[in-house]
């Protein structure tokens, strides 16, 4: 299994975090999102525990939650004594909606407007990592106005190619993130920062890629991070106290992806970061790093209802489920890989068939997996499980077709609760006038 | 410019629907959805008026909501007389909250569950365009147990490639839409319907695919269906009473594609039809139609707020907005092209630049569009319009990053009026236990 989580019971039938995930689909309805609370947690200490060994007493772990956004997640945030990394004004809301202590927050976005700084600022969020030079004399007149100093990082883009998608590979010098050092401009801010008189410039931070598997990216992102360091401390006397690297690993959606020993390339991280400090003679500033999808991904499940098999006599065969791109968008946006089995022992040595498994949607794109390799059994009624999604699926969901969005179920020890409800079609037009 | 409804008034500013846009944008705040319900109004009448004079006295005309569904959306379309072609139980309820009569509503989709032909027959939904035979046999056992007969069309894939973009074409015999002529499964779910005594078999159904420009392509597709009605009749005895052709014509985003002329290309279509029927020796069926994008497409602007603009030497330029992929997700997805322009007159006689107009998501595959000309000396606080937007816009929208969906402001008659409020946070977390 591409996860330690999922497993079959004595009957055959198809389990997550523990528990039956048929008879989770018969208690909540379908489609509906699982996360598996245990998991969560297990992760964000899995990278607590690696950084606490590379970076002793000098780093932080912080949740990038536009991964998965909503109140509860921030709670077992702040009980895993995880930072978080959130992006908006509607992120930092649901944040305090759930309690987090916002000091312990670092605001994201390549535009911030002059409201959602002003917002961030008036609910005491700890750090701006700021984006470019409009941004930062935006967040220098709202410190001004209110008296205060505010920390912020620059956020700086070093050059590499993480080769990941196009879509989510943000960390080479054209990019609509950051200031590029190969460009200078990384240099320039750096000094309009420093000449700020409410601004405390605290360091910089860099993000080279989602779902990285490289395990030198991160390496290679710290060298030229730290090469710029020494420069900035050299020409201006600017120590960097933060090095946030952004990011996190990648995660398994099939069974070709290979497994991250996260504990592993961290400390391979930490090697390289504590030697290159050396050979700078600089001090060791914080390190951060910033995983969403390998905290939340492989701890979810969607599971669905299929609704019809079509079967085109030298065509292909349809399998149409009760969700589809409002729920995952991500095979429709980036024709991303995803691991779909049935829930039922129906798979067990079965003449088997293969089908694109699609949404409920009027619309062609609305794929979730093409050429799926399913039980020829399969009918109407029987339960889909599409594994990891955990992240970028509730949080990119949408309401295309007037459809609402599923429910996130987290499974805790053997037991299930609610943490974001079943959306109704009263909730879709609330707000029509 | 692209359609008549946008123009520039005598100070140079941007207008719409005969409206100063940046000062739409003061009134309202960005990022805004304008809908120009006259050019709504207008595009019915149309459409409306070339069906009439080509099918005189036999004719249909459904609003395809999927485009754009919201309450007022559904009030417009009654009093202009329309019919409305709706997906889900979700489009249903917002109809029902519009006091649209239902009769007069097409119930299509790929996966009704049984729940959702339940809610459709309780709420008198007129027809039902079935997609396959497990859902033809769902909506006979939901008949039966009310004691009524209920009228359905039969969705079947004619075999026509209509050449426009793969997600959203449907027409061909590998679809995950409909019933194949060419296999013969076509006729096969026929026989069944014509055999069950709680379903009245109206017709047939086709959809070709979206944004066609092809002028043929409905005639190659009525071509299809009317020799396979004469079939059914021959075989059967089986005689067509309404033929649904799907869909409507393409609509112009950018100045490279062309103007479609609506009437003169129903009345092709309409001759084409006369003639083959006649030949045929079968009596005229009602003829359908289902607009959605060429009702309300040129009928949207998006207004945005500049928050950055990004210079990279050597490499290009950025211009960001406050919104994005949460708004408009077409270009993320489809590559869609658009026309955006500044709302105030510095575009005039000015220094230009080239620039990717992207979003505020923090993800690099948040673009709007590529390689846009704007005027140099555009800055943080202007005002850019997206044209083009009525259609696939506010319907697709979600709220990744937490970012709130923009509110809908309908114009007519030189004033304007909320028709869908915007999100707050507090909407965002409303579901969030």
């Amino acid at each position: 299994m591409i996860c330690e989580n999922i497993g079959f019971d004595t009957n055959g039938d198809l389990t997550f975090a523990g528990q039956n995930t048929a008879e989770l689909a018969v208690k909540y309805g379908t489609p509906l999102y699982l996360l598996d609370e245990d998991r969560i947690r297990e992760r964000c200490r899995t990278y607590i525990g690696a950084m606490a060994s590379a970076f002793p007493g000098n780093f932080r772990v912080l949740y990038a939650s536009k991964a998965s956004s909503f109140k509860r997640i921030y709670e077992i945030m702040n009980e895993e004594g995880m930072g978080i990394d959130v992006v908006s004004r509607g992120e930092i809301y649901t944040a305090i909606r759930a309690g987090f202590p916002l000091e312990k927050a670092f605001f994201h976005s390549n535009n911030k407007t002059d409201a959602d700084i002003a917002f961030a600022m008036d609910n005491g969020v700890g750090f701006f990592v700021v984006d470019n030079a409009e941004e930062l004399y935006a967040i220098e007149r709202e410190a001004a106005s209110r008296s205060i100093k505010q920390k912020i990082l620059l956020r700086l883009t070093p050059g590499i190619d993480p080769h990941t998608y196009a879509a989510i590979s943000t960390g080479q010098v054209d990019s609509k993130f950051g200031s590029a050092i190969e460009t200078g401009q990384a240099e320039t801010i750096t000094e309009e920062a420093l000449g700020l008189s409410h601004i405390e410039l605290m360091g910089y931070h860099c993000h080279v890629g989602s779902q990285v598997f490289d395990s030198d990216v991160f390496i290679r992102a710290a060298d030229v991070m730290l090469d710029f360091s020494a420069q900035m401390n050299k020409k201006r006397g600017y120590l960097t106290k933060i090095l946030n690297l952004g990011g996190g690993y990648g995660v398994r959606y099939i069974e070709s992806q290979p497994t991250i020993d996260i504990s592993a390339n961290i400390a391979q991280v930490g090697e390289f970061i504590h030697s290159k400090v050396s050979e700078l003679g600089i001090p060791m500033p914080q390190i951060c790093m910033e995983p969403g999808r390998s905290i939340v991904a492989d701890a979810g499940m969607t599971l669905y209802t299929v609704g019809t098999v079509k079967r085109i006599p030298g065509y292909k065969n349809y399998v149409s489920v009760d969700g589809g791109m409002t729920d995952n968008v991500r095979y429709a946006m980036y024709g991303a890989p995803y691991t779909i089995l049935p829930a039922a022992k129906i798979c067990v040595n079965r003449e088997k068939m293969t089908a694109d498994v699609v949404g409920r949607c009027c619309e062609s794109g609305d794929v979730l997996q093409k050429d799926v390799v399913l039980p020829s059994a399969i009918k109407r009624g029987d339960i889909l499980a599409c594994l990891t999604t955990g992240a970028y699926h509730y949080s990119m969901a949408s309401n295309y077709n007037r459809i609402p969005r599923p429910p996130v179920i987290m499974l805790s020890a053997g037991s299930s609760y609610v943490a974001v409800r079943r959306e109704t079609e009263e909730d879709i037009t609330a707000l029509d006038i």
